[in-house]
C-alpha cells in the first residue's frame, strides 16, 4: 500500500471512494442482451446480485418477499419494529411525519419497546410461507440472545451486522460472542460485517463466513465520520477485502468467501463501482427505500440511527420514486441512477465488455474527482 | 501510465478533466491576426475545427447549412426528430415546455415514433441543396439498418456516433455491425466514436475511419456518471487518443486519423484546451445549442437523453445567448467563454505564441483544481 | 518530510486536516465499557482529556467549575471579560445582541475596559473555592505583568496561549518574556502554545512547559489564514508535535510534555483524529460554547477577535444544544457529533479495539478528501 | 519541476494557487513594532510594497495621488477613462448602476471613446504636481503610439502592461514593439507584464526591465480561464518567477529585477502568500477598489473587461469598506483581510520571526486545500 505521511509520527493510507472513481470503457462492447447478472452464495442463487440492508425503512416483510420473487435477496432487521410492534403502521407514520429536528428521538423512542422473541418468528414465518429465500439479520451483540429463535423459525440465511464486526470481540463485561464457534455451529451460511480492511475481513473470513460485508454502518443515512471520526472511503475498503477474499481463498485452499459492499450505494453507478472494484454483491438500503413499497414512506434510516445515548445516523430523505420492480428493472424515465439499477449495471458490463459479474470486477478504472 | 492504488487488489490510473487544466502562455506572443484555425479532413478543408454534435437541440437542416456556411461542419441526427417527424416544430415546443420532473418522459414519448428512410433522404437532401458539406450521424445499432439511403442521399461524410463504439462488438442476438467491412466498402469518410481510452481508439483507427471522437456520449446533459459509473476526464482521453494517432500513424506507414473531442465542452476556454491535449477538432454541442436559431430554444439534450428504458442524459438548460454567426465569430459582450468561440481561440493560439491548429496541440499545460 | 514543488524556487510540505483524514476499525474491537478516558498531567488527574479553551463565549468561573466537577480542566481567559468587569452580564448580552456586521466593532469597545488584576484574584479565588483544579490563561505579552497577582491567587495550573507563541521572542521595544526562566520560577505547571511545527514545539518544550498546545490560535472562529495567510492543518501539525514530544523525551532523559490539540475540533469526530494523531488532550472551544450553561449565549469568539486594530477572528453561532454534562456524557440526540463526546470518542476507541488514550494514538488513518 | 502525466502523449507541471498554500510559523517570533515593510526599486523608495493596479475601479489621478502620500505607488491607465474623457464621473457613474447583465456592454460602449494624447499630459501632471511618486501603465499593442506623450509628461515610473506580454511579439501586419530597444532608450525604469513562467519572466528581464509583473491579467474580475481557457495559479508562477530573477542576476553580474505579483490579491492573506513565494511587491486591484475614495463606487473591473469583441474579465461588485489610508493602514474592525492589510502584513512577519520582506520569501509553507 502506498502511504502518505500526515505528519512527521504518523502514516496513513490514501483511500478513494466511489466518487473518486470511474470506469472507463475499453476496445470491446457486448450486447447487453448477452449479459448476465446472476448470483450465487453457498446453495442459493439469484438472478441479481442484490441483498437488501436490513433497515425497517427499506424492508418490512412485504417488501422482503417482494424482492426475493423479483430475484434479489431480502433481509429483515430482526432487532427493527416488525419485531417489536405487532403493528407498526401508527410507529412509521410518526417517524414519516417527525420534523427534522425531532427526527432521532421519535427513533429513539419508537425504538425503545423490548424486540419480542415470538414477532421475530412470526415475520420470518411470514417470509417463509412466500417461497423466498428467509434472511434476518441481527447485530452481534444479540446474536447470543436471539440466535436460536432465529433458527428455529427458520432463516436459510442469517446476518450478523454492525457498524464494525470484528472476529476477535474483547470484553471483560460479559462472554463476547464467539464467531468462529457461532458459524460452526450453525446449520445456515451467515453473512457478516462490518469490515472495511484487509486484516479485519481476513479475520473475519477465518470464523467461516460465507460472506462478509464491506462498509461502516451505513451510508447515505450514516453520521460515524462527525460523531466517531470514522469513515471507510467504499473503494478502497471493497477492493481491499477483495484482496483478502483472494488471499483467504489460498489459504484455505480454495474457500471463496463473497464480497458484499454495504455503503455509499445510493445511485446504480455507485454499485457498478463497486463490483468493479471486486464486490460479488451489494447490500443497497437507500436505493430500495426509495421504491414506493418501502415502508419509509420516502425517508431512510439506518439501526445506527436509533442508539439511545450516541445516535450515529439520521433519517434522510430519499423519495419514492418508483415500484420496487421498476426501480429494480426500469423502464426508467429519469437519468439519475435511481431507476432501472439492473438495467444499467448490464448496459455498463456491455458497454465494457463484459459478460457476467464475476468478469467485471476486472474492469478498467479511472481516478478523477469530479463534482 | 502512472497508475494509482485503490485498495490492494485494484489500480487504476489518474485522469483529468478540463477543469482540472490550464494552458500556460510561454515566452512568445503573436498577433491574433496571423493566427490560423483552418482544418481539413480527407478532401474537405473548414474555416473553423468546430464539428457540430448531431442533438436535435442544436442541428435542424437549417442550422446545420448555416454553420456549414460559416465555415464548421454541421451533422445532422438522422435518428433524431427530423427523421421522425415532417414537421417537428410542435415536438421541440413540448419539450421546451415541459416542467424538469417531466422532461424525460416527454422526450421518451416524443422519440418513440420510428424513423422514417424517405425523411432521411429528404433532410440530407436539403443540406445538400445549400452547397455545404452534407453529414448525418446513425448509431452504430442502427447503421446497418439505414447506411443505404443515407449513402444514396448522398452524404460527404459520415458520422457513427454512440456513447462507446467499439471496433469489436459482440453479440449472440444479432449480426453486430463490422465496422471495418463497412468502413471499406463506403466511399466517403467516416467519423466514428465515443472512445476513451488509447486501446480503443487504436482499434477504431484500425478500421479505416477518417477520424475518432473522443467522449463517452454527451457533456453537460450526460448522466452516464450517475446511472453507469462510468466517466471519461477528458483531458486525460484526449492525449490518450492522441498518442494512439501517432502510433497507429508510424503502424500505418502514414495514415493521419483525426481526434476530435466530444464532451465537456461548453466553453471556448474549453475548447482551446481540448486541442491543447491533442485534439484536430471539436465536436460542439451546449456552445451551438445557445445560438438563437438552436432548434432547442435555450434548452439541451442529447441522443441519450431518450433512451425508452435507461435514459443516461436530461434536458438541460443552456439559454440563448446570440446569433449562431456571433456564438461563432463575435463579436462579445459577455465574458463567460460562450459568445465569439473562434476569437478566443485565435487569441488563445496568439497570446501563446502558435499560428496554426496542429502546432497549438504543443502547448504548455498546468494542472490546477480551481474553482 | 515529502516536499511539494511550489515553483522553482519554493517548496513546501503537504499538510493535512482534521476533515482530510478518518480513522479506520482494524481487526479487534471491544466492549466501550471497557475502556479509560482518563488523563493525567503532572499532578493532577482527569476524567477525560477535556481542557477548556479560555474563551469568555466557553468559560465563566461558573462554567470553569462545573467543567472540573465533570471531570475535565476549566480555564479561564485571565484578559477576558471576567477580569474586566465587576459583572460581564450586560456585555455578553450586548455581544449576542450585535448584528453580524457590527459584531467585531462590539467586541472591540467591550474588550477596550483595562483588565484589574483584583478580579483576576478575585475569579480564580471564587473556582479555587469550590474545591477543583483551577487554571488561569494569559497571552504572552501579559503574562510578565500579570503572573504575580496569578500565582497568588493560587492558581494550580497556568496556561500561556496566543497565536503563536515561540521560545524565542524578539523585540526591541521591551523585553519579552523568557520563557524557560519564567517556568523555572514557577511553581506550577505551565501550558503553552500555539505550535504548529516540530521544531517551534521542540523549543516550547525545552523551555519546561508540561504541556504544549497545537494550533494557530482557535478554530471555526478564526480569520488568519483571510487575515495574516497563516494556517496550520491540524492532522498534521498535531503529528508533527507528537514526533517532537517524542525526541525531547529522548533527549531529556524521559521528560514527558503533553500535547494538547488546539483548533479544528468542532465535533467528537475531530476530537476523536486529533487523539489519532497523537494528541494526549484537546483544548474545546466550540464544543464548549454549544453548552447551555456557556456565557455566549450560543454564540463563539476567541480572543483574537477582539484585537482592537487588526481582527483576527469572528464571532460565529454555535447555537445552543445541551447542558454541558451533556454535552460530554450524553444522552444525545443528535447525530452531529456536538454531543456526547465523551461517549463518542469511548465508542470510537472501542470499535479500533483500544483500551485507553494513550494506545488510541496509534489507530490506523485512512487519507480521503469529502464532503 | 515535478511532471503529471495528463495522458500519453502530453504532460503538465502540477501549479499551486495562493488558496492552495499557507505560512507556517516557526520556532521565532518578532515584536511587530520591529518589522519594516519598505521597499525600493531603482531610485525609489516605498514604506510598503504595494502598487496600484492600473485599473480605473481603483485608480483616479487623485487616489493615485493618496496612495502615493501613503507610501505606495499610484499608477493610473493610460487608456482608461481619465484619458478619454475630460470628466468621466458620468461614465464611472453608468458603470456603477448598469445591471449585471449589461456592465459589460456599459464598459464596452464607455471604452470606445479613443485615448486622447493631451489628456495623458494632463493626467500625469496632476499627479506630478502633488510631489508623488508618478508612473502611468500602457498596453503593449500602444506603447509605441503613445511612450512619447508619457515620456514627456515626465514619468518616473513606466508601466507597461497587458495580460501577456513577452519579450519576443511576432506580427506580420504592423513592426511590434521591441521591447528591449524601447526600454534602453528609455530614462526612466520600466514594470512589464504578465509573464507566469521562467522562461517567459527571464526573457522580460533581459530585455531590462526593473521589473516584472507575474500573472495573466487580473484577479477576482478575470475570465481568462473560461474564455481563452489560460490560467497560471499564481503561487507557482511567482515562485517560478522568483527562480527567474535569481537565475537573471547570476548570468547579468547582479542586476536585480523586482517580481511583482499581480492578481489574485483579493485579501491581506494573499498578500502575505505572494511574498512568501518570492514576491518583492504586489500590484493591487480589487484590495484598492474597496477603499470609500475608489472610482469604482463598489465595483471593481479590468482593462481586459472592455475589450470590444472578446472580453476577458467582468465588473464586480467588491463593496466600499473603508477609506484608503484604513484599508492600508487600519485599524480595521472586520475580520476578513479587506482592511489594514499593512497591519496584516507586519503582524504575519512578527509571527514567523522576519523583520524585512526580502528575508520573508524564505518563509515556510504548507499546502492544504481547504475551503
Amino acid at each position: 500500500m502506498t502511504e502518505i505521511e500526515i505528519g512527521r509520527s504518523k502514516r496513513a493510507i490514501n483511500g478513494f471512494a466511489f466518487d473518486d472513481i470511474a470506469i472507463v470503457p475499453t476496445r470491446r462492447t457486448r450486447d447487453p442482451r448477452d449479459v448476465s447478472t446472476s448470483w450465487s452464495i453457498d446453495a442459493f442463487q439469484f438472478e441479481m446480485p442484490v441483498i437488501a440492508a436490513p433497515a425497517d425503512s427499506a424492508m418490512s416483510p412485504a417488501t422482503a418477499i417482494e424482492l426475493g420473487k423479483l430475484g434479489g435477496l431480502g433481509v429483515l432487521d430482526l432487532e427493527g419494529l416488525w419485531t417489536r410492534y405487532e403493528d407498526p403502521t401508527q410507529q412509521l407514520a410518526e417517524i414519516a411525519a417527525a420534523k427534522d429536528e425531532d427526527a432521532t428521538a421519535v427513533l429513539q423512542r419508537v425504538y425503545s419497546k423490548p424486540v419480542q422473541a415470538e414477532l421475530i418468528e412470526a415475520r420470518l414465518g411470514e417470509i417463509r410461507a412466500a417461497g423466498v429465500t428467509v434472511a434476518g439479520a441481527l447485530s452481534p451483540q444479540r446474536t447470543a440472545e436471539f440466535a436460536d429463535v432465529v433458527l428455529r423459525s427458520g432463516v436459510d440465511m442469517f446476518v450478523i451486522r454492525g457498524n464494525t464486526v470484528s472476529a476477535e470481540h474483547v470484553s471483560q463485561q460479559s462472554e463476547p460472542l464467539n464467531l468462529k464457534e457461532f458459524i460452526y455451529k450453525l446449520d445456515v451460511p451467515v453473512i457478516v460485517g462490518g469490515a472495511a480492511t484487509y486484516t479485519a475481513a481476513l479475520h473475519l473470513m477465518r470464523t467461516g463466513a460465507a460472506g462478509v460485508l464491506v462498509g461502516f454502518g451505513g451510508g447515505a443515512a450514516s453520521a460515524t465520520r462527525k460523531v466517531l471520526g470514522i469513515h471507510a472511503p467504499m473503494a478502497t475498503a471493497v477492493a481491499d477485502v477483495a484482496a483478502a477474499r483472494r488471499d483467504y481463498m489460498d489459504e484455505s485452499g480454495g474457500r471463496y468467501v463473497h464480497v458484499i459492499a454495504d455503503g455509499g450505494l445510493g445511485t446504480s453507478g455507485d454499485m457498478v463501482k463497486a463490483i468493479s472494484c471486486g464486490a460479488d454483491a451489494v447490500m443497497l438500503g437507500t436505493v430500495l427505500a426509495r421504491a414506493s413499497q418501502a415502508p419509509g414512506q420516502g425517508w431512510h434510516w439506518g439501526p445506527e440511527a436509533v442508539n439511545e445515548s450516541l445516535p450515529r445516523g439520521r433519517r434522510v430523505f430519499v423519495g419514492t420514486h418508483a415500484p420496487l420492480e421498476q426501480v429494480l428493472n426500469g423502464p426508467s424515465n429519469s437519468a439519475d441512477g435511481t431507476v432501472n439499477i439492473m438495467g444499467a449495471l448490464r448496459r455498463s458490463m456491455a458497454t465494457t465488455g463484459y459478460s457476467d459479474v464475476k468478469e467485471f470486477q476486472r474492469v478498467d478504472v479511472v481516478v478523477n474527482n469530479y463534482q
